[in-house]
């Protein structure tokens, strides 16, 4: 089941650069195993922001919920969650 | 290169049914068409509304614009472009 | 699985009054029948307005596209989709 | 009587991790009390966010505030409140 | 209980001029019946907008929407509703 | 002459609660002073959140913008003030 | 007693050109008026618009609601009013 | 003096296909003689919408309002303008 | 030529007392010396905020510029500018 | 390929004024030799604020994305973008 995310990153101006750095690698971390596992089937970075545009491929509301709220960076993003499903004009029967 | 585009149809209410029905199906074969090209890369619905989310692959902005101002539904749609490009932490160097 | 839906009805003024009656009556009788299946866990009037808010209890996002999609308002309604899952300090395992 | 009731949770980031883990914690507890007593009905989480939408049933406005402006995160939330009733379509008198 | 609601007139210009006198008659008439029962306790003018600021008080959410779903200029109207309660700082213990 | 005004306060979170309290003891004896000369002539709490809906009663605008500036926690809130007038279905010729 | 008001005018694009005119004409000649009184004291277009930033003189929030409401074009304007009073560090006493 | 000017059209659905046809082209003669004597200095579609991004360059306010509602779409068009100036970091002194 | 311009005024609240007196008088003997010298026409307080309205009349967009940006203020405040123009139905020639 | 690019600055208030001036340095020498280099095309102040409005001429969206997310001041800017393309009506085939 096909979600799409937006996540937007506001890091606070005073947080330590090595802390920052600290977070980061771990978010690349889990974002390159949640990727790996096909649960995060695509992460596009949009042009010009710190900011990702992503679509998940989860069980459920809760299971999304679950890899979302685990993020590193979940403390500093807005989020935004949209369902997806099948478009009438979609050549392909299960796009992901 | 990768662009992200969201589109919702707003039809108007006193259009008679067979004038939106025929735009429908030219919509419709035109998307298959863009997809089938490898242009329209995916298309998924908005689960509970008359919206897309959209990725469209193409060489130029021009080509963008050209790809979606022939939509049939182009003059009762409201549109978002975004320009996408690769993130430093996706696993895929071509992630498309 | 449960999502929060948002109607808010906005029918045309020059709609007539015999046609706005007979679709009002066929989405009473469309909303009555999916919360008799479960499928419609909720239906609350803001007071104050002509909208609703609503609990969904569907198999997955397609399920909720397809049930929502179908209303007879659907084409007069702005509606708005958000996913819920078990908040932690709830003290129920399955709050529907 | 039943209110709609949202919150987003803003902690700030500066606040340290005992404190802000003490305040939730009576929060917690707060909550289920609330629940216990029937007075809070729904809780749940908005996939992806830290926010809840929830359904209080309480005597009158008096009350909701009362009940809402003890919240321990209440000074760290944004909340926003909508009086519901009962819907004409619903098949239930009395839907909690 | 109070409640605070703003109502803003949106009345179709190709509505017939007597067609609009009506409603408005019977607007006043429905408007002036209720603040005689101390049911809609203020109504002043937004200076230099056709919309207004209203109290009502009434004994709880349903009577509220009854209240003003029976509007005659209900379906040409953007209504907000927020619930009201005593201020702590108030030196009225019930200021209507 | 009247005037609607909405109050929204934000305290920093990093303001000392005596500070805090100081502040909030002045703010409430200010209000009730303007309550008692007649000037402050509505106060309510907007339920669920630290916000109110007031009417003021002055002599212009400059006595309003007075009144206002020199509330204690003028500084930390967001103020929306509109002028009122009488409704012209109302029915009372002066209603305060 | 200023007032600062902004005014958008939205013809509807199916009024008859002669009908738009004369409205026009009655508008200009009311607006010509006011301002020969003293009432309008400034009336400015926003380059690029069809919209004006205007400052009303005028006894109370009556007065102004009454000059406004009766503006040829007020069914078709979007306006908004602020109350205006003399900044401190204005170096006029009455700067009208 | 320059101007950012972005204009995004709506034309009325029912407008008849001859009618815009004509009002198009009106637009285009009139835009390209004002290219032609240098006012109208850049002109951009905006990717994926019925809009444009352009820089005006005119003696002054008045010339620009002028020009732009005189666009045979003026009608039709949400228009934003915003005064530009040469920029510190700017490598030309005069950059049209 | 004229501007319409809004400031709102947002002070940081840590900062101390005496360096905001010190921005505040200089912000002010600014003010009132470029309303000496014609450029800053008009200055008016929004009743109940921190804000201004102000007319300025300068050669064009970087004088303007220039006298804004120099505002003890300036990194104090959200600024809005206008560009205005003479109204065709305004009864002077040169309205300032 | 060009790029509409806005950019609105926002230092931390409390940020020293010698690290501020560093950062401004660099951000010029950066925007001076892009200029240099024909990527970033205009570079415009947007009159009475701390923003821009540039336009980029890029080979593709990640060279775009590269050159501003090098910027010394991107952690401190609201960044839109916005994909341009040939306007129908431009009267140069490549305006650039």
């Amino acid at each position: 089941m096909l979600f799409h995310v937006e996540m937007v990153v506001n890091l606070p101006h005073d947080m330590p650069a090595n802390v920052a750095d600290e977070i980061k690698a771990r978010e690349r971390q889990y974002a390159q195993d949640l990727q790996a596992q096909g649960k995060w089937r695509h992460l596009w970075r949009i042009a010009g922001s710190y900011a990702n545009v992503s679509i998940f491929d989860v069980e459920n509301n809760s299971e999304l919920h679950e890899l979302i709220s685990r993020l590193p960076l979940f403390p500093y993003m807005d989020i935004m969650v949209r369902p997806l499903c099948r478009h009438p004009s979609s050549i392909r029967d299960d796009d992901r």
